[in-house]
């Protein structure tokens, strides 16, 4: 445990550790596999994380064949490229610009907020951007509660990866996640992270 | 309880309900009053979520002071106005374009990246907003950790926010959240979302 649990909460200790506290971004995974089933846990327990509008705009591409591996892994930037090709999952996370032709259906109490809020398209980007990195972070948090390690990366070729994946010109990559149990030595010593009251004011 | 707890995640259903399935955004809430003790132990426990380059541009602005709420809402749209005035405790969440000056001393084991990838504003204004958006997601994760509900917004003028709460140009607010315990009818029914087919491909 790298600092003590804190009973000001009340999540309980062992899922304080499990989420956050001894969960690390993993470079290196054991050959354990990763199943449909447990993506799709991950994906029934995060998909209630809040969004503005209830807005739903993250893609999950599962990178399960060899082809495909490879042709995730010409666009990674070359540090990346090893554990992108020997991770036991790899999910490519998207945001999809046109997420707003689903809202009428997911926010049935106020559906006229596809047009009130999202006909333009740069207006849609920037909301899916958010909205979008908003549910992968849920969506990393999820992969934790499996009981894997989750290595998000964003050093790769985003041009790329969003022409080689959806080629359709409406989804922009997020991130992309390596998911496995990790092996021996799988990260560096844990870096610092600012105190809090570097990040935190009150006025 | 909305579904089952899910057996094949590892992270108890207690711990599932509370930080997802039984977790709503609030549009009410109780006058039970929020620590700055248990904002602190909600940071000292989402810190540690990942980010790219361990960069951490989240900045939280707690608004505490009569005077400081009456600045904040008149930036809210209307319909946000009403329960961001009565919640026992409001953050701003914004990103901090100039995250890339304490890289050096967060990643101590790579710190040439802040002149080698974040030399250009727009660059760090884009991995600002990304990151950021993944830590507010963590914070919000971390509210609902400490018992509380979040109601995170994102209807308001931003330029207005960023220039009553920050004024020096550097700083983007992602969402700003309502926290407390929810009141009675603190919620709308529970929207849908879309099913695991709809979001999840695999190649």
């Amino acid at each position: 445990m790298t600092t003590a649990a804190n009973d000001a909460l009340v999540l309980d200790a062992a899922a304080q550790d499990l989420l956050f506290r001894e969960a690390r971004t993993a470079n290196t995974f054991t050959d354990e596999p990763v199943s449909d089933e447990q993506i799709q846990a991950v994906y029934d327990l995060v998909k209630y994380g809040p969004t503005a509008f209830n807005q739903q705009p993250l893609r999950i591409v599962l990178v399960r064949s060899a082809e495909g591996r490879e042709r995730l892994v010409k666009h990674m930037a070359d540090g990346n490229k090893p554990k992108t090709a020997s991770a036991p999952l790899v999910a490519i996370l998207a945001a999809d610009n046109e997420f707003h032709e689903e809202l009428p259906s997911q926010l049935p109490h106020f559906p006229q907020a596809k047009d009130m809020f999202f006909s333009e398209r740069p207006v849609r980007e920037s909301s899916a951007q958010l909205n979008g990195a908003l549910q992968a972070a849920y969506f990393i948090i999820g992969v934790r509660a499996a009981g894997f390690a989750a290595g998000p990366m964003t050093g790769y070729d985003a041009d790329g990866l969003n022409k080689e994946f959806f080629g359709d010109g409406d989804h922009s990559v997020l991130a992309v996640v390596n998911i496995g149990k990790p092996a021996e030595d799988a990260w560096f010593p844990r870096s610092p992270r600012l105190a809090y009251d570097e990040v935190v004011t009150t006025v």
